[in-house]
């Protein structure tokens, strides 16, 4: 059975046209899902960047008004990749429409912002989905299956980090991901986000948390022209502006099964380029996965020989989560727009199932809960229970 | 200036079906090239096999006779992926159409089959591309770089080898592979190719060899019908057949230019899943790189100084070959199907300039003048020349 | 010129086997010095192990009573390998006698016990030495000459832990160091120790943190005779009793130069085998170190261009701190007790040039601010700032 | 029982000092074995170096007469550590004393010679040893217990390397080693003697072999005084003289179990430190080890399971070999010379069992027949099979 799907998105910067190539694959690589995604609409501010989603990905319509993608009969589902600042009017705007919704994350640039997010979606009752890509690679979603059958014993620790440069360098710009205004928090809410929604999603609900936070460059070239690019550098004579969040944020973390652990990101940082890993310990066995390396996995699974006694390197083949839907052979890797034509591909899929999969934005409202209990943590200087945001109707 | 380029793909297995999307990503990734594939016609002798390419990717048409390909008048490519004892006569057919050809290694089941295409594609004047595409890794290109710029000094070692796992298995069936009839060679045609196609690109052209080669499983489950594939294992009580062609060779290599090197592959190895690797040695620096991570390379450049006298293992990024195509940002890998769409970039672009670039028919040929050093080296028991086998008008 | 130095070891187990070994290396390794110790007399409760010392490492004499090392008059250095609630003790004595003291870690069982000790040797006037023998590794130093040179820029980042396996088996005997009475800490004062010294070394000092601990096996089985042994399993109807300090500690940390950092460690983690590593970060640079592979360091310093823009594996050898006093050529390891060899060195070389040199009792102690900030952090859950506990006169 | 055994060492440089620690540490190592090594008498012709010795190490005695060390009643042991053209002499007077013998590699300079010594020491019926130490990794020990437990299966592959740089400045000195009048082979004889020694080890007699050879740098300055030392360098301006052996040796290498194999060593190359390493493959698994990372065994077992398909890092500890003699806990690596002090024991348990032990003299005999043939495939340009050059009385 075929179920053609209109998609509609908005934002074509580098992640629009990411997940517009996803759900183009997710015809191909699902072929037997009978899943057909129809590419309707693309809509952006700036002129040439639809015009060349529509020619390089084949598009039906484009537009310069995001408002054309929610009127479009055709559109089942909006994809929304634009700012964060922009996310709740246009979720309000789609959820009024009855359309289903991706948003990329952070979902909301405050926990209150994600919890009222959260809200609109459910109330309309429509599907939700969030860009927490790394969740399916499948070494990651092959961890999740150990641990879910009890492969490690009980969970002892937990360990996430996502280290990146983009912010390292003093003259990058101050786009709008260093201001409070329009991106809400700074790294806590862009990379940490990932890290949050990995230990949700491998080692359950956390309990507490007690965080810091720290911002290494405190004033960036000011961008000539509206919002610069996220890898523009300004020069160093160029007149600052201040940056209004953070560069830095670390936590420790209890979760509910008693897990203990910590989170640490920062986005200026020198040295790791793309660090986003976690460890997990059991009484049985332990895992560690880097995305630098995201077709491989370090298991330690011991049997009590010394043969078996150390972390066994698995690489990435057919018999590890949906790697087989890419490649057939053994060793062979795929690439990180993989992971999203996979995220594509379980977001359409709950639609045609009619049931809310995970992550939906009832998953980003349980990780801005953790996410606000971080930022009261910052206040306080306490631990800080984490507590529902959760807005009833 | 946009070319649009009409496009048939012959043989849609695995292969056919990388190809076809490959070609897909071009118009995406390379869009300042004004390449525009048009993917016109598909052909395969199944027809399930069409039905879901066509389906899956978007070909205008589909057919189970291969020649309606090469009549097609909107075809201006013809892409090869099927058994290698295909080759010669779909060849001869294309270049008789004067249709630009792309062919997967091996060319030729033989050398002198290989001559034979190269003779009949330069004769019809068009353009022919080959599939080594470990070539195209960003890393590799890179690796290419900075031998061409003398960053390594005078070279001096080479170490290529290719070991895979698809023929570890005893119970694998007896297909098209493992036999000379349809195969030519084994490992030395099959995956040996990638090793001595790559050590040319980096090292230069090869002055002789002495080879070695050994089959370790010497018969087979017969398939029941026609060919099997690649993955489909027998019983071990299957009536056998056997084996025709090497699981394993071997080769002490010398280059032209007084590189000392050593080639391995078996197809028939248990432990490596997919290890096509080399490694570079020169009078100032050294280099290696693993398909098993391939958005790695280890690069040896040092100064004279502590704190540069090991490998640095660079990660995959926009500052490397042609990477930023596909991602902007550091660290984040790109998988092995975006190799296969730098390949199909390379050809359509060499078909738009009118100019012959690398590796064409002729690179095949002078690889298929190293494997006929090495088979006779098998016969002989001693070094042999490379010895051009170009058959001239 | 030669200096004999008397050296009277007390507790035989593996830490003052280590230690003798370490005194008897030092003429040989570090010749040029002129430093000659001499195996004077060990002692230790348990004669077999005295005897054993005396005949496999050629101590002059050998008791059962620790007050005889003290007492002998051809004694110079007292070192101190036993439990540490013995410890203060014996440093008080060791002092009083005008002995200089080399003392495992941790010194005191509490912060306040090591301010006594480290009173007790200044009064005295004594060099002393704690066994914080990982900042002794090869790499470890070539880590800190670099930072020391400003090679990384303004540090920013530093990660420490910890993590071994000694206590991850629930039937692990509970031995002294599982109770607060002989142990004082748990693991914040065993492995822990090493973790903030390192900090200390390579960072600087601390201004504050923000600690968190846990016990994930609150029972063990009773040893039947006395201690047991760090490596002794009990069986699982033997009576328990409970384990009355902590199996992990982490803490989020602030260095008074503004770095940001963590710290981690745990006794009854399953995976990791030694795992005593920590990762720095600068403005331009980046190193990091595993004991597990302590014979490496890897490093990043880029310089701009592509080819240095990773992380370079450096291999231990004569170019990097004292390797080249155990193994001339590169490349090749040396073991975890040359580290303790070298520290046996330092530490003479500061009684013969009668400087205190670093780490020692004062070090400790500055270690031991650390610990109470994190004990006091325990209790108020929130910030602590270390404070000085040093006693004066 | 103890076992007092008068040990005798010729040629004090850095070979004679690591074997004199080595035989020092076999009592304390060791110690239930009751063997205890008394370092009698040390011999070179540079008096500092056997005062250096006899103050460094306690050596009773030190003479620059090597002969009065084969004249000493209390030598029961002569060890052989001096330059490979002394070695026949040196064997001869030894085994006509009666005397057992440990020489360090390769025992003669030619085929021929090592044929000679090995008959000198069997006629007169003393206890042989030779200096292979990396067969004594506690890794390579588990490796070697895995492969006779039939853990791997059935061998298929056995690839052995060992590459330094050495040799790789071209104005390191002429010294004995570039030679054949003073070494004999060059690296074939050297650093490749320990691949094809490990080879036999693992893998088994050897039935032929098609070698080739090179050699990079053809000049080199010539020592002043003497034949200076293994790291000197000359100036360019030097007077040089040529090379006589070679630098660079490969083979294709199968045995008599039909294991393929290839075998490659350079002692010119650029970037590897002291890459002694190897790969075996089996019919049911796999392992690699490479000195660089001693205390490392990456081992491939797989079970049919997605979680055991990939290689498991082993890291050292008690559970591996003889390693718990050296360090009682896990991941705490040994160094270099410890392989010494496993090598010296069970050169003297032999002696104490009175039972000729591995590697002897015949054992360094056979790794001559390969060497022998290596030498003779370069003159025949052919395989050549592997003949005895025993000499039977």
């Amino acid at each position: 059975m075929t179920h053609t799907i209109g998609i509609g998105v908005i934002g074509m910067g580098w992640m629009g046209m990411v997940h517009s190539r996803a759900y183009r694959q997710v015809a191909d690589r699902f072929a037997d899902s009978g899943i057909r995604p129809r590419l309707v609409i693309c809509a952006d501010d700036v002129p040439a960047r639809v015009q060349h989603a529509q020619a390089a990905l084949g598009f039906s319509e484009a537009t310069t008004d995001w408002h054309a993608v929610l009127a479009h009969p055709d559109v089942e589902v909006v994809n929304i990749a634009t700012p964060n600042y922009l996310h709740l009017e246009m979720v309000r705007a789609a959820a009024a429409a009855g359309k289903h919704i991706f948003c990329e994350k952070p979902v909301g640039r405050s926990p209150q912002e994600t919890a009222e997010i959260e809200r609109l979606a459910r109330q309309a009752g429509v599907i939700s989905f969030v860009g927490f890509n790394y969740r399916w690679a499948p070494m990651v979603q092959y961890a999740r299956q150990l641990i879910d059958e009890g492969r490690l014993g009980k969970l002892t620790h937990y360990r996430g980090r996502f280290f990146a440069m983009y912010g390292s360098n003093p003259l990058g710009m101050l786009t709008w991901r260093y201001q409070t205004e329009y991106a809400g928090m700074g790294v806590l809410g862009d990379i940490m986000s990932h890290v949050i929604d990995m230990a949700h999603m491998l080692a359950g609900p956390i309990a507490r948390v007690a965080g810091h936070r720290h911002t290494f460059i405190r004033q960036r070239p000011l961008p000539i022209l509206g919002q610069g690019t996220h890898f523009s550098l300004g020069h160093p004579d160029d007149p600052t502006g201040p940056v209004t969040n953070e560069d830095y944020a670390s936590a420790l973390v209890q979760f509910e099964n008693g897990v203990q652990g910590t989170f640490e990101s920062c986005r200026a940082i020198f040295g790791p380029k793309c660090e986003m890993s976690f460890e997990v310990n059991g009484t049985e066995g332990a895992l560690r996965w880097n995305f630098e390396r995201m077709n491989e996995l370090e298991l330690y699974l011991p049997d009590g020989t010394p043969a078996r006694d150390g972390y066994t390197r698995l690489l990435a083949g057919p018999a590890y989560g949906l790697h087989g839907r890419f490649i057939p052979g053994d060793g062979i890797g795929i690439g990180y727009e993989d992971l999203k034509a996979i995220e594509a591909y379980q977001f359409l899929q709950s639609i045609v199932d009619g049931q809310q999969a995970a992550p939906s934005f009832a998953d980003a409202l349980a990780l801005a809960n953790v996410q606000q209990a971080i930022v009261r943590s910052w206040e306080s200087n306490t631990w800080e229970p984490v507590i529902s945001l959760r807005r009833e109707v």
